[in-house]
């Protein structure tokens, strides 16, 4: 849907920290004709290691496209003993969505995508249950039903890596997808998986956190969107957010009120992972602004 | 300080939802020539209990102040099957604060005493250090230092036990206080002991929850207060509150913004306990607004 | 799509403040065999007035519905001098939205409606542009094109009206829809117009307002949802909210932001008016919990 | 109080943007034995402007701390047509507060001063009333009343002059200072008055807008921290945060729910400061995170 019209290069990266980093890598990017657009870093001085982002426009850039990786990596990335990426942003990224029965994360994230907000493709659904298939049909893309239980997860899931393939799937969105991913899943998507937890974790993790905040009697509830990893909402944190209730709400009303939490957190780290602003680093993330 | 001018009754009650509560209370209290200045009420549909706070004025009330309980609870509170608790405004209430080393919570408590923002008498600071007997001084407040370790504890709480009787003190705030009160000590003050906990409860129970959230790299920090009951961080939460970190922040830089955060959600909880707004039932609060 | 299985009466209701008028409500409800589901009052204070929000079950109420205005009239509203209304929750409101170019605040508003999170029926979108056709077609609803000059105001607001009446519209959403309405068109709906204007009203009021933030370098957005008035930007204030910016942001950062502000605050006031717990009096709210 | 032990330098500045600036000021400093502990940087990619903060460790640093100045100026400033400021570390700035009569601001500076918290010197509180007198003697703080009225306002601002003067006054907190400064005043210390306004500015500007709030009928209520201008409220503003309100909070409750919003925010303000992380440029602030 949306085409990026840019044709620039994104560095990120992180390595031991040493002083002259940034200078040497502005000093590459200019005098080879790249016009500095973004640059952010952040120097973890606790475990001496320093992070950047950097994006560069390309027109003029005198390494061509498909040789920057290799330069790069010659002269900077072994040196400075980094671990970096270089995407471009002239094809954006396809991204796949998971869904269960609740419409609201995937209503947000589609009006989005529609009113061209993002630079990203959407060319798959995939849903364990058939009630959001009218939403697919609203705007249009595909919607492969998956059903998932104990006995099947494997040869289902088989099916999806198929069509992850087929549809040439950058990343995936759980949406409120209400299956756990198996450990075989997880490792063939690394930092590429972002899901939606309705609560302010680390507090309720598992099922039903809205019931535990309740029980609890907590006077705010949250959201958190967070890369899945093999353990159970205990991936590299993105972005969180709370609303505050009282002691009139009922359950019900937190799982009302947790909507628009969860929908507008997934939406604001889905945007900045397609904005490539998110570095995940052993168990956490530095999000660029 | 604070002497109060009002003169006022002070009704906070729960017991099985039925019709007619409101009716009957608020028409004993017009009946009788009170006027009423505040009545909030809520119905726990999920449980069905009924929960009110009436705040009216003695002044032409026509059953003596001495009396007005034994009216209520003869005429109501057993045929409606009541808790309740009917307090007087004219006596501000005596509060007790314990600290060890960390001020902010307690200047920001002191400041709010010296302002006159409170009705409450505060004629007493414990502490198991030193280190903030200045600040005592400053404000012109008896502290008392009861050091305390695991094998004197039983005869320093003791100790003070003494001290809250002769100061005849109503309720404690631990702003700070980084000791686990006994059991007994626990049950002689139920839901009058308010507690400050540097996280987002039921986040990091226990000891270093800012360098377990720094270590869970969390997108946000909270502070709870709530009563104290014998399970640690465990009792009813009063008030919550957070503010959003980033991955630029160190250990260092967490104690350093959750001192706001710790004292002035503190400071509400304490607000609203003074005000006689919290009304704790089950291991949760109805607060009133 | 929503239809009503509750079968409540709704007052909502304010008068000159006077002890009793609770007690006397709620008995009017008990004796005649209503279950009382809902009640939140608030006594301004300042201005010695009583505001009050009852909902009850009608299936036991003795008092045919048809009946139950004349008797809550003779019998209470002309002796408290109320002002009130009586509403039946049978019937879903009938709310239209108006458009131009944006589809955010539409997006929104329909995502919800769809999942059934309303009791409120949508019948018609108005706009002065052909742009969002295509999000009407794709929830099947009706979409009338009016074009709006300054030439033609009148003409068009009949064809407006006529719409409106035709479709049978209880209440109008501009879901930012970018005409400034006739004093006419206004005094026909009072306090049922609910505008989202893009700013932290007061401050930058008409044209332009996130312009101006960036031009006063403010640290917060906001988004003010308010019931139109004749004055622009002056009505009843709803709702409220901001999100964080910085010196980074431009101005179409702030845009971006914006827009998710923007259909929040403006979804929180629709779903408080669809509850019926908007009282509007004096150019203010009481927004009931 | 806080005697800093740190040895660093500061530059502060900025400067239309060119290509390969970082590069050429990070080598400057890493080739004289600095060691950068900081370096934040951002571009205004609308105006062209380029905004860096650094700040190094002088103990290696083989240019003496009184030449840098000189080397720094010689060798980029001009050539790179900036404006900037270096300090050094090792002199605690010098704060003078204003006070009036409301003490809840002066507390929360006091309170982290003689914490700790700020490397920063606070010689001198001066006021128009007598009231906060006790305040300054429990900090042991010089306090000078000065009375200012129409007709005596330049004599009176020669005295406080003179006392800026004599106590060697960095810049200026006005803790709830109700009195408006002279052009001349403002004049002599350019983006080194930091004001707190009870508003969400640019809502409210001028007096009582606690009143206007409530007449207005907002949800929310703000405050906001700024350097004082020639124009009343319209400086530069560093910070501002919000509290939510009801239709059921009176002025009163307004002003005193208010005072934990602008103490905070006050605070925030003159820690960035302190930390010379606020660089004013033409009406607005950049501030370093």
């Amino acid at each position: 849907m949306t085409k990026s019209t840019h044709n620039n290069a994104v560095l990120l990266m992180h390595c031991p920290d040493q002083q002259g980093i940034i200078a040497v890598i502005t000093e590459f990017i200019n005098t080879n004709g790249g016009n500095i657009l973004y640059l952010d870093q952040y120097v973890d001085r606790v475990n001496s290691v320093f992070y950047m982002r950097v994006e560069w426009d390309l027109d003029k850039f005198i390494i061509p496209k498909e040789k920057i990786n290799d330069y790069f990596n010659t002269l900077y990335a072994q040196r400075y003993n980094m671990e970096y990426r270089i995407n471009f942003t002239d094809r954006p990224q396809r991204m796949a969505i998971f869904v269960s029965k609740m419409s609201h994360c995937l209503y947000d994230i589609l009006a989005r995508y529609t009113a061209g907000d993002w630079e990203v493709e959407i060319p798959l659904i995939i849903s364990n249950h058939t009630d959001l298939q009218d939403v697919s049909r609203q705007f249009n893309i595909p919607f492969e039903v998956i059903n998932i239980t104990k006995d099947n997860k494997v040869e289902q899931e088989a099916k999806e890596f198929e069509l992850l393939e087929k549809y040439n799937i950058d990343f995936i969105v759980l949406a409120r997808y209400m299956q756990v991913l198996s450990e075989d899943f997880i490792h063939r998507y690394p930092n590429k998986i972002i899901n939606i937890h309705h609560s302010f974790l680390p507090a309720f993790v598992g099922a039903k956190p809205y019931h535990a905040a309740y029980e609890r009697g907590v006077k705010l509830i949250g959201a958190t969107s967070h890369y899945v990893t093999t353990e159970l909402d205990a991936g590299p944190i993105i972005e969180q957010d709370i609303v505050r209730i009282t002691h009139k709400d009922t359950v019900a009303d937190l799982i009302h009120k947790g909507r628009d939490l969860e929908k507008i957190v997934l939406s604001r780290a889905v945007e900045k992972h397609i904005q490539r602003k998110v570095l995940a680093y052993k168990n956490k993330t530095v999000v660029f602004a």
